[in-house]
């Protein structure tokens, strides 16, 4: 497959159309392609710019409301208790993303729950905007329809189920976590069966809730919990933070973020910590020494450097898959 | 190896006069009794009356000091920032408890970050306590010197670094999720090491930093994350929450809890949460709902019951062994 280099404002404007196109309003279009751009320029082109034709499909087929406006509840200084109406859950943090910031300077933490939203892409986006503003940020989102099994079920029970978390570094980039609670993505399950390849153990169930390697059988079955009961207990403390604790669907009852007129209606859990009321001054900087150290004296892998170094490198030029941007590019009409 | 019946009564009053023979003080002697008791009764033999041991050498050999006073300052109403002063986390917690759950109530979250203590045993106490109340929980801590080879590294750089997780249900006790970082339990190596047999494969590498199922040769090397990268992350989260936030010593830097004069000085994260001010009204017995058909319909495995019903079983006599219980009794002098 070919690809094509474009720069980060001609894929904003073409994202940003695409969606408006399908149906977004101007702020989601707005928020939607910053948020779908950030994460093809970091290299996860699974929920980059491929991921846009999800949003501007399931805004077509009315899975997202691209006018929905969400609203905002404080009940106390802060809580931010969201809903999102429908829509994409990226426009309700956006909005209340600068009070938020604030509420957690002032009090020294904040969370952000919110309910009734589409899938919400790459998570990273709502931590890395945390802590590029000198915030620690933890989010988890059960993201859509089950996939996954919990400890002891051999039947989907939890969606991904992906948490983030983000600390601020006085050098550089954040430190930025971002991992499903799977063993792996389903989309390594279709990519094995289509070249006739084994999955390694511990990746799937089969229909019949059997351990499989057989990558066509995994597709019918399951998927399991990264590192076993300790992995599935990671998803299911997600589904309770983002799912429970905002009154959405669970992943169990959300409808599909690809098929039929309906929002999947999941949930979306931010927690943001002022380091500056907790550890005091100089965090940031604490943070830098000892990554600094991990990584020099005992080889730490630092998570997060990878992806910021690709958007980085992104600012000159970014590699975009020639059948996808032409697809894109066809949505305009 | 013999048991003996004792009374919860019993098992408290011998372990609060050993602990102040051994120099605690009466509130360090009353809490830690309290939380030790609690996990044996739970099961978790390992850190219950046998840990008591681990308290009763440091108390006397000086890596706890038993008289130390906490100081917790509040930075802003949400926030507990504590020094354990180098004696044990839990009676800072405990001082502080009462107002850290008003503290959530009122502001719909808050912190408490503690630096300096000795390693924190079952962190479960921690959460269930704030759950017991209505509230969910969520703590981490580094627990003690490096065991735990972060991802990319060879050489340990994490302790164990458990994390625990509870939320309130109506009917019953709460769910509680508690669990190491770690692949497995460094005592789980020393058992095998000791009976000769294999370990699985993920549970450690040797000195040569190699993957090893050799348990006498992973003695002498170091333990693995549970579920790889993910893991390993889980294990960073923690580390940075609990002794980054805290400005506890690291992993890294932390003195043996078992061995010299020196307090480990390590950090505790704890997040309250308070549902009434997030979810609504109702969210312990929306909880009930979910967990009863997750158990009914998929089998779930719902963690912390069986914790639950020990404890519940040890109201009417605990199960002890008895050369511990001579060890303790002993210790009067």
């Amino acid at each position: 497959m070919g690809t094509e280099t474009v720069t980060l404002d001609e894929a904003l404007a073409l994202g940003k159309a695409v969606l408006k196109t399908a149906g977004a309003g101007e702020a989601v279009a707005q928020v939607m392609s910053g948020a779908l751009v950030r994460a093809e320029a970091e290299g996860l082109k699974g929920v980059g710019l491929a991921h846009l034709e999800t949003y501007a499909d399931g805004l077509e087929a009315g899975r997202i409301d691209g006018n929905a406006e969400p609203t905002i509840e404080r009940p106390t200084p802060a809580i931010f208790r969201v809903d999102a109406g429908g829509g994409v859950g990226h426009l309700g943090y956006d909005r209340a993303f600068d009070d938020f910031v604030q509420a957690a300077r002032a009090s020294g933490v904040a969370i952000f729950s919110q309910a009734n939203s589409f899938t919400n892409g790459a998570l990273d986006w709502f931590v890395w905007r945390l802590a590029d503003a000198g915030l620690v940020g933890l989010a988890g989102t059960n993201g859509g329809p089950a996939l996954l099994a919990a400890s002891g079920a051999t039947r989907p029970v939890f969606c991904t189920n992906p948490m983030a978390f983000a600390v601020p570094r006085e050098s550089g980039s954040p430190l930025v976590i971002d991992q499903s609670s799977s063993a792996t993505a389903f989309v390594n399950l279709r990519l094995a069966a289509g070249r006739g390849e084994a999955i390694p153990e511990g990746w799937a169930l089969d229909a019949d809730g059997q351990p499989t390697t057989d990558a066509a059988r995994a597709l019918s079955g399951v998927l399991l919990p990264f590192g076993g009961a300790r992995g599935g207990n990671i998803a299911l403390m997600v589904e309770l933070l983002a799912a429970g604790l905002s009154g959405a669907n669970w992943s169990l009852d959300a409808p599909s973020f690809i098929d039929g007129e309906t929002t999947p209606g999941i949930g979306l859990f931010v927690l943001a910590i002022a380091p500056e009321r907790v550890f005091g001054d100089g965090f940031a900087a604490h943070i830098d020494v000892y990554l600094d150290r991990l990584k020099s004296d005992y080889r730490v892998y630092v998570p997060g450097e990878t992806r910021a170094n690709a958007a980085t490198d992104a600012q000159s030029g970014l590699q975009v898959d020639a059948a996808l941007w032409a697809r894109l590019q066809g949505r305009l009409g």
